[in-house]
């Protein structure tokens, strides 16, 4: 995260993409591939067929954004959101046989994966759960340990990662309220969701340059974050996101990816 | 295949390891890998939770057996015995998103994907339909050209690749009963299988030594294979697998990988 | 099918609902069931998870809509559009289960199963599969055998349902193109789909009114149908069923169900 | 449970069956058939194809044993044994889901669903977790309120089971160890899983005739139990179950299903 002081802050925006199944599509990764500088491309467990996740490498690929691997939990049905009780052992190779997988459609379509991020339920459990979130680790270590760990600013997942010399990237959310403490304000309270595309622009342009938030309680929080996170599957997501960006680069500041950034 | 006048003939077993699917275990993948060079490890489709393959990797690499992906449809229930539709594309991509994720798995196990042979419905599609044939070569080029293919002799699939500029590697079936033209018995036909060990192991050796087998009616066939293919999931296989092994031993033949070979 | 004679020519209306899985959202089912009479639920196999199932079902129960079981393989990823080799009494089975699933969701819901429609490839490979035409027809007399299944007219699904002692209802497609023998124009060809909705509701009123539809070559066409298929899943597919239901009603045409109609 | 003192003891015993799938077999469900009375048959959800479970419902028709729906979460690859943080919603759905399609194969197969129990984490979760207990009672009372649930005794899921007004019936283990308080041995700890068929044949005798067994330190606990549930998928379990029958029926305790008994 750049410093209020830096003539050009800079920043990264990530959003989630291929996650369309089959028949079934989700978002507008079209438009979205092109508004942000980070894809977390999902792995076919939670979500995202083959075909899909090609695609979307293709268009990232051409558009020179960067793949990261979205791993969840295998439950298509639940889309990744329902917190699975997992031996460690078995999720390091679940999320193993994910990064391959992508790795896989990654390098047909001319890029590769560069980045790691758990979904749903995967990402709030590895925000506290030592088990998990090192089965994680454990897995993008064995298998790339270049590859960065993108999360919630001080979850044991970032910890981890970095204990285990992983990057640990910490990211922050466009749209959702935060409490006083730096955490989100949980999805059934009051004010975890901003919907105003202007209000969720402005914050993430003091986020970039001031390195704070407004908290739901008025409260000014530090947040410290290499990249942004914007929210690709509601409605009004895309007009949102190119709000974010229209913000961003009119007050100079570089939206670009965190890895070779 | 060697020649007969070769002073030291030598050939490839490969067989099908890896599916197991969580609870269910299916063949002794333990046993196998010790008396086949190549190994046709299940890639998830139909067959193999990550963490039976990744131990599968791993055992094979312990032993120096050559790991292949054997991809087959997205058919569980199946067991990828089925044939399926597929569009070709959808096939290509269904197959580079196994050869992927084994890729993966045998990463972190410290081997790699060294070849493909299809599983199943997809083995037999793709003898004979172009489109299913030409839909695997694809992936298989464009995940990464230096992978050889595995398959029938004279199939659609072995032609195409050759074509494409892949390695084009023909198996026999060690205990399938031939035809007067090289074909195999229909599995519904009596002949279609052989159960015991010694004729299967002298038939292996004949066919290696001479580079012909029996078939049905008495007539002897010309059968050229760089590998023989040995089943592994049903009862007894391990027994004649001991056998073919031992008497290929016995007879001076070198047992060793098609791949590196 | 009524006469044209008649005083109060008579249709139903069904589409396909409950396509939804999990996040996946498909059609407008809400909309769908205002419209029609008769609605093919989905029951799991190609798509419908259960909460979406017993939605529909409740629905459905609400607004006097009768429920079908829209059965389909078991292939998710393929949505039951790519044919699947199944082998008859499998397949049996599987349209068993399907029948029960969807049958406790309608119970649950305050309603029952009241008809079979095969879904996507299935209901194509029975219009000329002999061996999966009898597997449907089988698994539904066992199921029960008061269920009509509805079905393309001349098909050996229908035949084989007929021949079986039950009832063997023939639809129409309001939609779809038509070849002068009465079959429908390949999706594949010029002329497959009908866009228009006033095309379309004309085309329908004159099926129901008369008999008959016009051809791609203009070649005037009988088509006997209880029943008249309206898509749901495509962009303008409650429009075109709102055009249709209000042309219907405005030619004093009874839009009813054909179970118990 | 019978009284010590009343001349004929009886009890039911119940197993796992249809837990196959596919190509993958689990369990020797012929044997373990000609055994119990009551027979928990997997729904899908967890384990168990339609051919496995129509064939299962067949044997159990034929053989006089009464069908359990043994209900599970949707995780095939964890068969069901991993906690899932399902909404209780939708694990109501779920449940109701795999009820009807049991109900379904049963119905073919000649015989009916005549209770419920719940399998693996969803068991082991019913017995504290109030949600997810509720759920389970909520989808069998509307599916049908005379099925009894089979669960742990004093459990949470009997508990609101008796509560809904629906029959809650305690089972005991044959082969599992129990503490002071009535509560198994867990897996993880010493004395959990008894493994001497005469031990286990012995205590499953006294457990009927006297309604006690002696916990891992040596205290005798009283256990009431309708039932007696005997493992049919580890090595050893049709000659444990043999021994648990053949030393019941020598002693003149009625072996016979507690639905209808």
């Amino acid at each position: 995260m750049s410093e209020p002081s830096e003539p050009a802050p800079a920043v990264d925006l990530n959003s989630d993409v291929g996650e369309s199944f089959g028949r079934w599509r989700l978002g507008d990764d079209e438009a979205m591939l092109g508004l942000v500088t980070s894809a977390n491309v999902a792995c076919g467990f939670h979500a995202g067929d083959p075909t899909t996740l090609r695609r979307c490498c293709e268009v990232a690929a051409a558009r020179g954004v960067v793949v990261g691997a979205q791993v969840g939990y295998r439950d298509l049905a639940g889309f990744g959101r329902r917190f699975v009780d997992y031996a460690p052992g078995e999720l390091s190779d679940d999320v193993t046989y994910q990064l391959g997988a992508l790795a896989g459609m990654a390098r047909v379509a001319g890029t590769r994966v560069a980045y790691v991020k758990p979904h749903g339920a995967l990402y709030n459990t590895a925000v506290h759960d030592a088990g998990q979130a090192q089965a994680v680790v454990d897995a993008v270590r064995a298998f790339d340990p270049g590859l960065p760990v993108l999360g919630l600013p001080g979850s044991e997942l970032l910890r981890r990662a970095a204990a285990a010399g992983l990057r640990a990237v910490p990211e922050a959310f466009a749209d959702r309220g935060y409490r006083p403490d730096g955490t989100l304000v949980a999805r059934s309270e009051p004010g975890a969701l901003l919907e105003d595309p202007d209000v969720v622009a402005a914050r993430v342009l003091r986020l970039v340059t001031d390195g704070t938030v407004t908290a739901a309680d008025g409260t000014e929080v530090s947040v410290a974050a290499e990249s942004v996170c914007l929210h690709g599957d509601t409605p009004g997501a895309v007009a949102m996101a190119e709000r974010v960006r229209a913000v961003l680069d009119d007050a100079g500041v570089a939206v670009r990816a965190f890895v070779g950034g």
